[in-house]
């Protein structure tokens, strides 16, 4: 696979020039979706070469059969995956009776865009079949963000160098796996195939869940621009439905199909209505017309980067990096449906199966509290309620009772989903995750009232979890919390992990101080909780017994939180001094041995203090930074991010931009090398984070107010982002010169920078 | 499945009437074998109820491919395993043309015997099939030590209640799975199918290893005892050889079909003799015939009890317990090949598909260096030495470097098999057994020379190991080994466990102390491995400063040596203490909850405390016995034994016979609810050791003074028990009253009973 074949563009992701080997990266790279579906950027036409199908739409899952080397009693039966959908897509193309697969032409003048300010995807380029006719080939596709069922392209072949026939058989195919299937199962079910004319339809269901899906296609046709109709011809296979159009040209001209395609589910229409809600999309689709659309698809990613663009001037490497981040963090989440939510590789890929990790909470609300409505955010919390439920059976399942939660490590429906006993029974710190989330949405919207109404019982069942988890240690005479692994999964079954035990001791106080605020607030939510929980004082008392006692791992000498227990065993030598050709570790060592070292996939002691920086010093963050930072190997995409947020907050602004420079483009330059697998779409709201709260320094304490800190690296001339504060746009300007903010709202706001207070009237650019 | 349906027998493990739900559980506890090779008891006949069909050969194994849900860097990509072989035993029957199938008939009278002291298995009973005619079936079977690659069969069928045909199609079938494949693929290949004159052949090769087998079948006939010839038909299949021979038989006259069987391997044999070589075994063992073989086979037997067995009066579930575990380690392995080792399930099943744990070194030499002659041991002690380069490149794998040696957690031909990074990866104290099963041969049989030959090189590769998997912490001062499972394997990665560490420690001395004897009693030997090693007096001097400053857990104020960091942060609650609807807790608890559980699954400190007896005081060993034992499980077969040793020898005669019931009939009454998986064939020598360590207190001391210390459940009248001692035979008998000592070889000895020595002359006995 080649690196670095991207070329550098402000608004958009180009490849120029056709390269087999990177098909299956720019498959990821240029994945669409609008955050209810999403495909990967496959060939329309039939390509023989190497090649990842992939089309998902959000909340459409098969509990794949569980598979293990050694069973360890609580693993779930299934894993819940991410499924892969009909194809929609495609398109064979003959010329002259023969095939055309890009796989067997010679190519020239290849360019593919991905246009992220239009939200469209488009390829160019002339081949030469092996029968020797050359065509031009132009074709564009985008999934509409404001139709949200339905995607449309447009593919126009000119004849170069022939006259002849082209004919297309756009086709909708059921005959899909997923890649990473456990057991090679077919996941789906055809159960009807509806053809009709120009317009067809194939309904499914997937085995086990049961999801009903209808997939549509339409069709329509010009020559030079000229709407035509030839003849329709129709093969209908056991999975799948293939029309024939012929359509004659002159050497010169040019033949376009115009295709639209639809999914609908039984998430959102009954069973029965689905074949019709398919073939209506794709018949308003067609009236609407692809220009049309076009410009309404343009009109609503304007929308969308009013308020979550950032720019960054004098680098355009890192312009593109971080549009291509926010581009892809909207593509896959809009925050629409409380049903659905942000899987680490989005609508790219099958990594990773589940769909929700703790990453949504830890990393991704941020980004969409600051750049959407308070109702995104409040959706993805709505989420996690929603499954209390299966978090408390989950729970139930390993042993805790009177309704503690445990939410699961990946899930889809809110059953766990994962099988690595380490990491599914172990990494609990997720729980504490889930508590922040709803401090972090409260404390940046001022929305107490979602505590009353739902947050206070997740964070009950929590709080509940972590009194239950924890245990008395006679030797320490405090509270332990034994056999965890911490956010650095390279080590496991450790003791007292600093970043778990803070997270409980902090959700347990912060569950109790939010209950004294709705007992005296919310009166009747108060009752209403008491009673649903059976909630008592005395089992309050009992959690706080827990969390004033909570054993917190420091070492004297060196003045530092332990990551763990018995951490200063360990041999302690730099990242720095590991010779390049033992990295990343996790390629070239033995999985003991990554344990046993002191090497940190990602930010642990650190991601503590980063989520409760107000509780640490500044000289003791930059303590820990200097202790932590030099023995982390950030083999986890989550992990630059963080150190650059904290790197920033001490003024170390070089090695922030060296982190951040790890998180921006990671995908892009495939770091990795995996992209051809997905893209890592958690990450990408770490990286926004690193510019908003880190370079910007932007910060919202308890108190509500709203600071920034602007900094700037040397290797740019300016940069700007923008973010809606509880109802106002308010963006921010820093070049190295200076830094200014403006208030797009309707009436005068306040801020702090570098904690002194300014006020911005409304509609105007205030110089700081 | 029924418990305890065996009838207690001193000399034979009897069933008594017929229960489908029993069979499985019957094939593995009748199984037979002759340590080259072994079977379950399956039928001859056809049966279409439940059974698992199993037939293996000592050293014929298949490279399974790993299947894991997470690949860990380090995993063997695969998992060799015995191999289910070919079925040599099947005879089809029909009465009249109606297929013989034990599942259909009506059965009365049913007995299945497995003599133990003759070797051979037994089956009668009455059948009706269901078209009416019933027969009397009369079965005999077993695998000739004398003769170890056949087995012979009786099968003799009256006719009760009609005169008709009888047909006898005896076969030999290749289409033989194993049940625990990975992905159900086939392991052999057929290559030739041989028929002949009332034998045949097949020769058939294993994938991938290309291990060549020949499978030979060779029958007779009689009528009421006289030898008869009926007419043969043949018939060939793609993986099968079957004759068919019609008798027919007069009410009340009794048709009877001798089967010999054999096995020859490439192990033993150019490919291109096998088939011949098998012919010839069965050819052989015809001439001699059935009723001669059965006398050589009670023979060869006899001659095993000898030096073997153990007599307990009083108790006959006890004395039938003993003998079965005798019995079925013999049949696993007799010491004559140092290519074989002992599998955990020998020939009787097919789980933990490798061949070889640290069980041998551990648990099972004592047991054939104390009942057989001492080149047995030596044997298994060579299997490891043969297989050093490959326990040197398992390390490399891992980091190590400089010839350290890690020798694999499971193996058949020397590499890793195992993939659960918790145990194959740090599970390491393994690598310590493989110097004490050393240091345990030579102290038992004082041949030193071993060392000096063989053992050296490998304590030298295992003395490097320690080196260099222990790393200076600098906040302990001293030396600590991290991330390790110790024999408890209900904690997984955890710092400084006290038995791994201590083995660590005397591993280096031990090495080093040999190594001064080595330099200076064998010159040659030393020079050649130093050479070979480029070991170093620099180096050794390294090895000794880990080893003099090794850390070991340990907690003042209770004066015991904790079994690893972080102990007495557990909540330490008796298991007397836990509901019995939560045990076995890995059946009832989640695996993180076990984990973080004060509970152990196997003797940890007290196994340290059992292989180093005299490095302790009688006062340390009890004070240790009381914190672990209310903490211990028990949950793998290997445990109770040890603690049942360490009872006796701190004078707990109770807790002793206590711990001995766990162990002495865990598979004949099926403790664990699997026996129908196999025999537990390595803990069976911890059950011997438990009499002869335990009760009996035999120690053979540093000095080379073999001491005893008899002492008596009240549950039994007397036992006794037989050791070879350097080539003289001691028999031991301890009843309530008195002990007496006979001396069985040609001169006087002196051993020490209760440390008062006492001489007994030749062919005298003795009573103290």
């Amino acid at each position: 696979m080649n690196k670095n074949y991207i070329i550098p563009n402000e608004w958009s992701i180009i490849e120029d020039g056709f390269d087999a080997e990177n098909v299956e990266a720019s498959e990821s790279l240029f994945s669409i979706g609008n955050g209810s579906m999403g495909q990967r950027a496959n060939f329309e036409e039939d390509y023989s070469g190497k090649t990842f199908q992939g089309s998902y739409i959000g909340g459409i899952y098969y509990p794949d059969k569980t598979r293990v080397g050694w069973w360890k009693n609580g693993y779930p039966e299934y894993f819940a995956k991410v499924l892969n959908a009909l194809n929609w897509i495609g398109i064979h193309i003959q010329i002259n009776q023969t095939n055309f697969d890009l796989n067997t032409c010679e190519i020239s003048n290849f360019k593919r865009e991905l246009n992220m300010k239009g939200g469209w995807l488009s390829r160019s380029f002339n081949a030469v079949l092996p029968s020797g006719e050359e065509i031009e080939v132009a074709t564009k596709r985008f999934i509409s963000v404001k139709y949200n069922e339905t995607g449309a392209i447009q593919y126009s072949i000119k004849a170069v160098n022939f006259s002849g026939e082209i004919t297309f058989s756009p086709y909708l195919d059921a005959g899909i796996e997923n890649e990473d299937s456990n057991y090679n199962e077919y996941f789906w079910e055809t159960i009807q195939i509806i053809e009709g004319e120009n317009q067809g339809c194939i309904l499914s269901k997937t085995l086990k869940t049961e999801f009903h899906v209808g997939t549509s296609m339409r069709v329509s046709f010009a020559m030079d621009n000229q709407e035509v109709q030839p003849r329709q011809e129709i093969a209908i296979q056991e999975k799948s439905l293939t029309y024939f159009y012929k359509l004659s040209v002159l050497k010169g001209e040019t033949a376009t199909i115009y295709k639209y395609g639809s999914y609908v589910s039984s998430l959102n229409y009954k069973n029965e209505e689905l074949i019709d809600a398919a073939i209506n999309n794709v018949s308003k689709a067609k009236e609407i017309g692809f220009e049309t659309l076009l410009k309404e698809q343009i009109k609503s990613w304007n929308e969308i980067w009013h308020t979550a663009d950032i720019v960054i001037d004098g680098d355009v490497k890192a312009q593109q990096g971080i549009r291509f981040n926010i581009f892809q963090l909207n593509q896959t989440y809009m925050g629409t449906d409380a049903r659905l939510n942000i899987g680490p590789k989005g609508f790219t890929g099958e990594k990773y199966g589940g769909s929700t990790y703790w990453d949504t909470e830890a990393y991704c609300i941020p980004f969409y509290m600051a750049t959407k409505d308070a109702s995104v955010a409040k959706n993805l919390l709505l989420y996690r309620y929603n499954q209390l439920g299966k978090a408390i059976e989950n729970a139930e399942k390993l042993g805790f009772k009177n309704g503690a939660a445990l939410y699961p490590m990946v899930t889809m429906n809110g059953e766990e989903c994962h099988n690595e006993w380490e990491i599914t029974f172990e990494e609990i710190h997720r729980n504490g995750a889930m508590v922040y989330g709803i401090y972090n949405y409260v404390n940046f919207t001022q929305d107490f009232e979602y505590i009353a109404k739902n947050g206070l019982e997740v964070m009950i069942a929590i709080a509940r979890f972590w009194h239950q988890r924890a245990n008395y240690s006679a030797a320490k005479d405090q509270y332990v919390i034994l056999g965890v692994t911490g956010p650095n999964e390279y080590e496991n079954n450790i003791n007292n992990n600093f970043y778990t035990n803070y997270l409980a001791k902090w959700c347990i106080e912060y569950t109790v101080e939010c209950l004294n605020k709705v007992k005296h607030e919310f009166v009747e939510d108060f009752e209403r909780i008491v009673e649903k929980t059976n909630l008592t004082a005395e089992e309050t008392y009992k959690w706080l017994e827990v969390a004033d006692n909570m054993y917190f791992p420091f070492d004297e000498e060196k003045n530092v939180f332990l990551q763990q227990d018995g951490f200063l065993d360990k041999e302690i030598i730099p990242v720095a001094q590991l010779p390049k050709s033992e990295r990343p570790i996790n390629q070239k060592w033995s999985w003991d041995r990554i344990l046993r070292s002191c090497y940190i996939k990602q930010a642990d002691v650190l991601q503590g203090m980063f989520l409760f920086e107000n509780k640490f010093s500044p000289e003791e963050i930059e303590r820990h930074f200097d202790f932590y930072e030099p023995i982390t190997v950030h083999e986890s995409s989550l992990s630059p991010c963080i150190h650059s947020i904290l790197a920033s907050s001490i003024d170390r602004i070089p090695k922030a931009y060296e982190q951040y420079l790890r998180t921006a483009r990671l995908d892009l330059d495939d770091y990795n090398h995996e992209v051809h697998e997905g893209c890592h779409i958690t990450s990408m709201a770490g990286t926004w984070m690193a510019v908003v709260q880190g370079f910007g320094g932007m910060r919202v304490w308890e108190d509500g107010i709203l600071n920034f800190n602007p900094q700037i690296p040397k290797e740019w001339k300016s940069y700007s982002f923008t973010i809606n504060f509880r109802g106002t746009i308010i963006k921010v300007y820093k070049s190295q010169k200076d830094c200014k903010f403006f208030n797009e709202s309707e009436k005068e706001i306040s801020l702090f920078v570098n904690n002194k207070k300014i006020s911005i009237p409304s509609n105007k650019l205030v110089t700081v």
